[in-house]
């Protein structure tokens, strides 16, 4: 693991979410996109050494819309960077973590992820994501 | 907010989840303390630019107790590194956000630390946390 890239937050609506962050916060916002295989839209804010991403869901089916119903806003996931995600995904494997993903997707920002499946991970649900610029920040 | 200084989370046992974080992803456990305050024991992990906390109860009728009673392990907060934390609480509040702490109170690592209500942060317990060695990470 480099380090944390970011941390992934469940919103109804990133247009009424984002003032919180802009405004009461402090912090930028960096980009907003649609992530059409995950059926999102997602904000980056920028808090200095991580980003916040809030993840709004483009539809009513999706992984964010579902956690939405269950569990309502809130933290959904942490992501670290990497590189060679599939090297690091194999050793992970190696090591007894299962995985959501056994190779990786495409995910914001033209991004490779995988996530580990949260039990293996005490609850939480980890992101290995690999960028072209990672190391920069 | 200066950057995010870590991000807690819920364990049932410190002693169980310990071995996720260093044997399979490698982080070092930097500290093993008890917060008698908030009755919870804690490990911090170094994830390189932010601290990783888990958060055990030490009892049964403390928030972490009634976090995992209610959501089980996951993840709990994210907290904000900050100088003057009384200065930015003030701050705050003259913004619209409602402060669980409105004023500073001892946390883990003899951090000065706040908590906003989730209520007015789209369902995220965000901490401000001051510490003296603050800034040098």
């Amino acid at each position: 693991m480099n380090k944390v890239d970011h941390i992934g937050i469940a919103v109804q609506s990133i247009q009424d979410a984002l003032p919180f962050y802009t405004e009461q916060l402090g912090l930028q916002c960096m980009a907003i996109e649609e992530v059409a295989s995950q059926k999102v839209k997602v904000a980056f804010l920028d808090a200095h050494n991580v980003k916040i991403e809030l993840l709004e869901p483009l539809y009513q089916d999706g992984p964010i819309a579902t956690f939405l119903k269950k569990r309502g806003e809130g933290i959904h996931h942490i992501a670290f960077g990497v590189s060679s995600i599939q090297e690091r995904i194999n050793d992970l494997k190696e090591k007894g973590i299962r995985m959501i993903d056994e190779s990786p997707r495409r995910g914001a920002g033209g991004a490779l992820v995988a996530f580990m499946h949260p039990k293996s991970a005490h609850g939480v649900l980890y992101e290995l994501c690999e960028k072209e610029d990672q190391g920069e920040r």
